[in-house]
């Protein structure tokens, strides 16, 4: 299944997709929902971000490729994450699928990071390796927008990762995926800058699930972002990114200046 | 005005405080709301947090003393922040006024930090000095509970400062409070610990919002926590923590092993 989030006249909503179609549903995926007979399709509807998260966790450094590189960057030895530290993005970020990111006047090099994204739907303490997915609902993509200077110069990630429209999610939730044989691919006006294994984490999804709920309450709605491999070309204004993830779909968003 | 969230027998409500009595609103201090005719009083219902926040912010280091003593614990020489980076915490650790904190069994030294708590009413962007208060509700408290050691070992704050519990705040929003000429006093078991003026802070309220807001929306429901100074004993099971802010009110709540 295939859960939308989008607006039309009558508001906003939860619906699910069969091809372009869109089945609205009372309710949502993450309590009781009934599906009605209204139908609508996805060009007569504005797609929304799928979960308005209620805390958005972000794992950071967790393919090998990305760690080493951005250590070297910065000039230092590659130290690779001994332990699943999970980490937060900030939901006035959040844009959808289609949705312009918007860089600002004063940003310089900005980057993509493409993630493949867990959507929690069931509250979660104290998960195994043999429990861990099932409090999984599904997943979707995120891309994890940052400025490397700021990432650099603050004490936070705030504005580097956090500025507004800085993290497009979408464009859906798929609950049948499975990433073990994925591959993430991203691209800038339609040419391939990086294509990776899904599955090739440093630390894999049961494990920061098992790690977080050792600490923490994991809720229905939550979402947790999987880090990113590889590295991205400088973006500048115009730049229409794409991030397909084979099997679950593709978010595409163009950049543009502040 | 003080708002409170409570649950009572037929749900969860906002109420206006008067005294020791509530009186029950429909819809909530960040949308419509109109007062009922059915009131109810503190010792009949079960106080909630003030608000669950949809970003949940953070100053981190904010006051001098906190932050030099923080560097000299790390055998740091004390660098004090020289710009408003604000950071974040997680929804998953609040809770409310009253309710225990539980101690995880593997953490060592568990400390406290009062905060004033400042809770945003308008979605504001682009604030200046002059109108930057003019998105703020009131103001609640908050108790950064810290796990010192998780906080040197980890690469992120997630479990040091966001194990499930380690946030308390309430127990209510403040409309009328002035934090200019206020005092936060932390008291451990009745005896007082620590006595700062609240409004001493590096960056104060205007400042932080003008700089996150350059980059950042902010909405209804929001939380800014800004910070604490001086220091805390090693907390204990049995421990009783209360953080007053004069003319705002205290929060207290009981450690106890996890």
């Amino acid at each position: 299944m295939r859960w939308l989030r989008y607006t039309d006249s009558t508001g906003t909503h939860y619906g699910l997709a069969e091809g372009e179609r869109i089945r609205r549903v009372e309710g949502s995926p993450f309590d009781g929902h009934v599906p009605t007979d209204d139908w609508t399709s996805q060009d007569q509807v504005r797609l929304e971000v799928p979960v308005i998260p209620r805390t958005f966790y972000c794992a950071g450094l967790n393919y090998a490729e990305h760690a080493i590189e951005a250590a070297r960057k910065r000039g230092q030895e590659p130290q690779l994450p001994k332990q699943a530290d999970i980490g937060y993005r900030a939901n006035n970020a959040l844009v959808p699928h289609g949705h312009d990111v918007v860089m600002p006047p004063d940003a310089r090099t900005i980057h993509y990071e493409g993630e493949l994204v867990v959507v929690i739907g069931k509250q979660a303490r104290h998960l195994t390796p043999e429990n861990a997915l099932d409090c999984v609902l599904g997943y979707t993509i995120g891309n994890d927008v940052s400025e490397r200077n700021w990432q650099r110069s603050d004490r936070t990630f705030w504005r580097a990762k956090n500025s507004d429209t800085f993290k497009p999610m979408g464009p859906w939730i798929d609950t049948d995926f499975d990433p073990s044989r994925a591959r993430t691919q991203v691209r800038v006006n339609g040419r391939t800058t990086i294509d990776f294994a899904t599955a090739a984490m440093i630390f894999d999804v049961p494990t920061f699930l098992c790690a977080m709920t050792q600490y923490l309450t994991l809720y229905p709605g939550d979402v947790v972002w999987m880090g990113t491999d590889g590295q991205s070309p400088d973006l500048h204004a115009g730049d229409v990114v794409e991030i397909e993830i084979t099997g679950l779909g593709t978010l595409r968003n163009t950049f543009v200046q502040g």
